[in-house]
C-alpha cells in the first residue's frame, strides 16, 4: 500500500481512467452510433443523478450481493446521510420514473449512457469508473416486448462490426418459482464438497454458488426448467422457435442467475468467442417498480459495458478520419488578422485550419501532415505578390492572386 | 434539516436533477450542437475520471477558494486516501495531460462534457451536481489564440440562438502584477467600513472582497490597469481594436476576477441581458501547468455551465421533432411475427414504431397521435383480405393487398 503522503498532485485515482484520443474518439463514435439505433427505435435519453441514498440500492439489489456488500463508494454528506456513487443504473432509473410520475406516458422506452462506480479490485478491463449504456423498456410483459429488446441488442452489436456473439439465456420464472429453487438447491448441495468461498456463500448470496467455476464441475445444481409451470415452458417454446427463425445465436445455461435479486423471469448475457467474460447482461424484473414504488409495472433492459465493448471491437472499426479541408500556413504577421477577416467570406461548411503563431518550418510540417488537409495555402508574399496552393490530394500547385483568394478556394472546392 | 430514517427509497439525493424528457432532449440537442462546432474547430473529446485526489484541487484552485474551503464533496476510501467528485475541469484536465505526458502532440485544442459536484445550498438554477462543457487550448500565448477561443465562444453562442450576450473582460496580469494589486488594494481598503463577510475575506479570501455587492459601492478599489506594463497595455488595446472591427460587444470590468487561483492574464465572463449571474468564464492560466506539471505550458479555456446555458435559450429553440414514418397498429396476433418478418425487407432508413401487446384503440391513439406517424397501417384483415393503409399527411386512404405491403410502403415512401 502507497503511503498517503507520496500522493503526488500527478496522480490518477486507482482504478480510474483517463480517456484521450485517440481512444476517446472511439467513446465517441461507439456513443454516436448507439445512440442513432436508439432513437431510431423511440428509445429516449434520460440523464440519471450520480448520487443516490444508499437505501435505494439495499433495497432493490439485496443486501447480499457483492456489489452492495463490498463494491459500493459509500460516504455521509454534512448532514449525515448515506450517500452512494451509483454503482450501475437500473435501480436509479426505477427511481427516477416513480419519483417523477412518469409512468402514465405512452412511449416508456429508455436509455442512458453514465458512468458506475465500484469499489473493487482493478484488473485489466475492470475499472472502478467505467461507463454503461443502459436500455429500459416497461409496460409490456410479453414476447414481443421480450424479443424487440434482443434484437435491438442485436442491432446495436452489428452496427458496431461486432458479429461473433451469442445469447446465453436462462429463465428464473416468478418469485415462487425462484423461492422454490432456491430451497432445492439448498437441500441438494454437499455442504463438504464445496469450496470454502462457496460455503460463505451458503451463509450469505446463496444463488453465488452456481458462479463458482470451482463447484461447478464437482456438484450437480437443480434446474430451473423443473420448476416451470407449463405457462413457463410455453413462453420459453414460443421464444426458442422465434430466436432460430430470426437466426439468432443462442443456447440456455441453467446456472445463469446474474447476480442480483431485482431479476425475474429471462435473465441473458451475450458472450463473444473472443473473451470468456460477458459482453453484456440484462432480463426481466417485473418485481422492481412493486419493490421500489409501489406500482405494478413490468419491466426488462440490458446494460452494455463500454469498455468491454471498445476492448472487444474488430480491427475493422475504425474511428472517423479527421477531414480538414485547407491549412492555412501562416508565414508573415500581416496573415493573422486577414485570415480572420476572410474566414468570414468562406465557405461555412469547409473544415479549416491554421497556425496560430509563426513556428519553424519543421514543426509545423508534422502537425500539418498529420492533420490531411486537401488544400493548403501558403499565407506568405511570393515576389508576383501571389499566394501558392498546393492541392495535396491532386498533387497539384496553384498560384492566386490574395485579392481573389477566398472567391477562388469557394469555387474550387 | 430531514430526519435521516425518514429519507425514503423514492426520493434523489437533495441538491441533484433527474433528467428526463423533454429536458433531457435538450440537453442532447445543446451537447450535438456544441460537439458538432467543436469537432469542427479540431478540439479533440477527453473523458475525465470523476474522481480525483483533494491534493490536486487544493494545490491548483488555492485553498482559500470557496469551492476547495467550502464546496467539494471529500470522503476518504477503504486507504484513507482522500478522495474528492471534481468541482471543476480544468485542474483534472492539466492533470490528465501532464500524467499521460500529451505536451507533444501538436494538436492541443480540447474539450470535456463533465459533470461537476459542489456541496453548495441548492437554489433555482444551482444544483451540487451540474454538467459543463469545458474547452482548453493549450500550446500559444498570444492574442490570436486568445481571440480564437473568443470567437469559438460566439460560434457556439450563436448556433444555439443565443444572440443577446456580452463579454466582460479584466486582466490581471502576471503573479508579479497581481502580488503588487493585492498589496495595494490591502492599503486602500478601510478595514472600519468594509461589511462583516469582507472583513472575513480579508484575512482568508482577499481578492473575493471585489466581488461583494455591498462593499463595491462603499469602497474605491484599486484598478489593475494602472499595474499594467508598457506590453500588457498594447495587447489590450490591440485586442480592444480586434473585438471591436469583428463587432463582439464587450466591456472591461476591474474588478472581475474569477476567484480561482489559477488565473493570470486575461479573464473573462459572458453576460446575458436576461439574466444577472454569468453565462460562462474563462481566462488565461499560464502557470498551472508549472505548478501541477512541472512544464512550461501556456494556456486558455472557459467553461459554460450546461443548466444556466438551458435556462436561457430563446423560445425559438425547439427540440428535434421526433420524426415516426410508419406505425404498424397490430390488432390481431397473428401480426406480431408477421411484421417482425416484414421489417427485414422494408426500407431500414425508414423510422416505424408498433405496439407491442393488443389494447384499447382509445389507450394508442393517444400514444399514436403523440408520435405523428406520416403513415399508419392497421394489420387487421378487412373483409376483402387487403389491410388499410392511412396517409396522415395527406389524409388519403389505402387498400393493400397483405403480400404486397411492404413492396408498397417501400415505393411510396
Amino acid at each position: 500500500m502507497k503511503n498517503i503522503d507520496k500522493i503526488t498532485k500527478l496522480e490518477r485515482v486507482r482504478g480510474t481512467q483517463d480517456i484521450f484520443p485517440n481512444l476517446s474518439l472511439i467513446y465517441q463514435k461507439v456513443y454516436d452510433i448507439c445512440i442513432k439505433i436508439l432513437t431510431k427505435n423511440n428509445y429516449q435519453f434520460v440523464i440519471l443523478p450520480t448520487l443516490e441514498y444508499e437505501k435505494l440500492f439495499i433495497n432493490s439489489l439485496g443486501l447480499s450481493t457483492d456489489i452492495v456488500n463490498k463494491e459500493m463508494y459509500s460516504f455521509f454528506d454534512k448532514k449525515n446521510r448515506k450517500i452512494v456513487l451509483r454503482p450501475e443504473g437500473t435501480a436509479s432509473f426505477t427511481r427516477l420514473i416513480c419519483q417523477n410520475k412518469l409512468l402514465t406516458q405512452n412511449n416508456k422506452k429508455f436509455f442512458y449512457w453514465s458512468n458506475m462506480f465500484r469499489y473493487e479490485r482493478p484488473q485489466k478491463g475492470r475499472h472502478r469508473e467505467f461507463w454503461q449504456l443502459g436500455v429500459e423498456m416497461l409496460g409490456v410483459n410479453n414476447i414481443w416486448a421480450d424479443y424487440q429488446i434482443i434484437s435491438l441488442i442485436c442491432e446495436i452489436l452489428y452496427n458496431l462490426e461486432i458479429k461473433d456473439f451469442t445469447f446465453c439465456f436462462n429463465y428464473l420464472g416468478n418469485k415462487d418459482i425462484q423461492e422454490k429453487y432456491k430451497e432445492e438447491l439448498k437441500k441438494i448441495i454437499n455442504k463438504d464438497k464445496i469450496c470454502n468461498n462457496c460455503k460463505y456463500r451458503l451463509q450469505h448470496n446463496f444463488l453465488r454458488i452456481l458462479d463458482c467455476l470451482i463447484c461447478k464441475n464437482s456438484q450437480i445444481f437443480p434446474e430451473y426448467k423443473d420448476f416451470w409451470t407449463k405457462k413457463d415452458k410455453d413462453y420459453i417454446s414460443s421464444l426458442e422457435k422465434l430466436l432460430t427463425k430470426f437466426k439468432i445465436p443462442f443456447y440456455f445455461d441453467q446456472t445463469l442467475v446474474r447476480g442480483l435479486d431485482y431479476y425475474d423471469g429471462l435473465v441473458w448475457e451475450v458472450k463473444l468467442k473472443t473473451d470468456t467474460k460477458e459482453l453484456l447482461g440484462g432480463g426481466r424484473y417485473n418485481q422492481l417498480y412493486k419493490n421500489i414504488g409501489n406500482v405494478n409495472m413490468p419491466a426488462i433492459g440490458f446494460a452494455i459495458g463500454i469498455e468491454r465493448l471498445i476492448n472487444n471491437l474488430p480491427s475493422s472499426f475504425s474511428i472517423f478520419l479527421k477531414k480538414i479541408d485547407i491549412f492555412f500556413f501562416i508565414l508573415e504577421n500581416e496573415y493573422f488578422e486577414k485570415l480572420l477577416e476572410w474566414k468570414k467570406d468562406l465557405n461555412n461548411k469547409l473544415i479549416i485550419e491554421y497556425n496560430l503563431e509563426i513556428q519553424k518550418k519543421e514543426i509545423l510540417n508534422t502537425y500539418i501532415k498529420n492533420l490531411n488537409p486537401k488544400f493548403l495555402v501558403f499565407l506568405k508574399k511570393k515576389e508576383n505578390k501571389k499566394l501558392l496552393i498546393k492541392d495535396l490530394k491532386n498533387n497539384k500547385i496553384y498560384e492566386v492572386n490574395e485579392i481573389k483568394l477566398i472567391e477562388w478556394l469557394n469555387t474550387n472546392f
